[in-house]
């Protein structure tokens, strides 16, 4: 293999594809090895931690076609810090040779005949759906939060990508709350299947500014997302995500307008009171005050309370996990929300003043 | 007490005295208590560990004088969450209450009686002199990095402030690298005291954009830094400074003008490369060829050489301590550095390009 390559460009794909080499520990020492294959006007750089795989594709000039892998992570920092030159990469047997302007490097490698084989996917068979990276980055962040990190329950790991009335929706829930966003206004397949959370981090981390769409193919046990010149393709958690739609109260009796960046404010101060009890905070609307209050369980470092005016409906109190509360209001963009509440047994809701698509439930503590 | 402030000034000021008390894990409870002093316009507000004391000044409006001290952090974090209002405090027995708007807290406390006395320090005997902050900053973080952390050996935990032919210099040396820089031009007093890093950093990190210049006061025991509304008084470190003058090689074979820039990009990347053999780096002066060469020692992955173009005296060679070199090059604000090599056996210098007042020495390693 020799080929040659603008260093910026390198240092870019080798960024985006030795993330998902590093994050193997342990394992097959090949895995946190980036592979290279010079093909014509083209570099390709993959990796893999066998779940998911990034591929990057890099304008270059190959003098000599031919592939070697070398490891990613230390790749990736020397390439970063050299100067903005032509790159040139030689390979011969298990050795790659680095070298621009006075700079050069020999990186001991493995065979690219030892890499795994990559997950195939049929994008004729699959279903496609094409978004916006902006729409994507929002919608993700706003459902993701909601997700579990406990493995021993595979389906709540993962955001549930879902049809529903020709449109398609995200949601992931933890058992605790729950975050529901339409994602596509309209799709032409039926679609049902949980995507990591990570395969979708790994998506938001590679976006760039000259990306405008990705393009999203899914077939039954893989998702693959394309956007420019990276591809990202993921196995899917093959288990069954719970019937989530039924867990939204579809009338609240409290609805109440709030300003958001406020309710931070309040939710923050209140939490700095309630760490000894759990994060414990009691939101209250009182309809003759025309307030709406948060107020920290009393502790062992002291007491809070703090309110702001509200146009309030009917009188309810519930008690709320207070990062709970934090983790939902700091993902949404709006300035406004809709905090409903019921009884103190009931799960709040909140959704965006402005729009309808999304929907934040958090279930009370007993108090 | 109470007393009225405005919530900036209160969150500032807390901020600054909340890292001295923060740091205090176990020990007495009440030294992660701030001390609340509410007299006349004026509400002060102390912290210590007992080797460290920071006194922060406050414009406010007592209307009764009175003292409390409450848990540091929370009191900074929840004033730091508060809206742009004035602050009312209200102390009464154990209880502090904060009410600002539609805010309000109460934190319980312990009574300023069991407030450990504050060092004293009898400022009409100390040796004073006054500083400019950028360059107590630009020299104390040149110096800082030489020092040990080595609690073993008390006096290279700190940095050495001593007069030398009239001029006040300050140094600090781990024994595998020594830092020297003249401090201030002229001083009337022969200043010879070990200053702990903690308080410099506590100095550096209090600096605001409203002080101009700092007033230090030094005694036997007690070093205190003056500047603007905050005042930092530390222990000196009791144990003897060795003789460091003696270890700075007055003369060295190759004086080298080098790029900084230049020299830490090509140090980090052969640091990569370094990695297993503890970060052995090999410099090197070629006369002939008119360049200086970076190699880094081989390893299992794999080899590194880069080179600049540079007016050579006479050839050299030494193997040096990757971090060590790059934390003295970070710390230099100049562009231009003069690198100075003798033997393989003998220290490396490096000075400004554009000046005589620093001067760092590594160590070589075997090789």
């Amino acid at each position: 293999m020799e080929v040659e390559v603008l260093q910026d460009r390198l240092a870019k794909a080798l960024n985006i594809v030795s993330r998902v080499a590093a994050s193997t520990k342990a394992g097959l020492p090949i895995l946190s090895n980036v592979l290279l294959r010079a093909e014509e006007n083209q570099l390709t750089l993959t990796a893999t931690d066998l779940n998911l795989a990034t591929v990057v594709y890099v304008n270059a000039k190959a003098k000599k076609n031919g592939t070697i892998t070398v490891p990613a992570k230390l790749l990736s920092e020397f390439v970063s810090n050299l100067p903005k030159e032509t790159v040139k990469l030689f390979a011969k047997d298990e050795k790659l040779t680095i070298a621009a302007g006075k700079y050069k490097s020999t990186v001991n490698g493995i065979l690219a005949d030892d890499f795994p084989e990559l997950p195939k996917i049929n994008e004729k068979e699959a279903a496609t759906f094409k978004i916006s990276v902006d729409i994507f980055k929002e919608a993700v962040n706003e459902v993701i939060i909601a997700a579990s990190n406990d493995t021993t329950r595979p389906a709540l790991t993962g955001v549930y990508f879902n049809t529903f009335e020709d449109a398609l929706y995200i949601a992931a829930t933890d058992g605790y709350r729950l975050a529901d966003k339409k994602f596509v206004e309209k799709v032409t397949s039926d679609i049902k299947v949980i995507v990591p959370t990570n395969a979708l981090q790994e998506v938001i981390r590679s976006i760039n500014d000259g990306m405008d769409e990705i393009e999203v193919l899914i077939t039954d046990a893989q998702i693959r997302f394309r956007m420019g010149e990276v591809e990202i393709t993921s196995k899917l958690i093959d288990a069954s995500f719970p019937d989530y739609r039924r867990l939204i109260p579809e009338k609240c009796n409290s609805n109440i307008e709030l300003d958001k960046a406020e309710l931070i404010r309040m939710t923050k101060v209140a939490a700095l009171f309630a760490r000894d009890s759990g994060g414990s905070i009691i939101c209250e609307a009182k309809k003759d005050d025309g307030t709406f209050l948060i107020t920290a369980v009393a502790s062992e470092v002291g007491e809070n309370s703090s309110a702001m005016e509200a146009k309030i409906e009917q009188d309810a109190k519930v008690t709320l996990n207070s990062r709970y509360l934090l983790d939902a209001l700091n993902s949404i963009i709006e300035g406004k929300i809709i905090f409903s509440m019921s009884g103190k047994l009931d799960p709040i809701k909140i959704k965006n003043a402005k729009s309808e698509d999304y929907t934040h439930i958090i279930m009370p503590l007993n108090s």
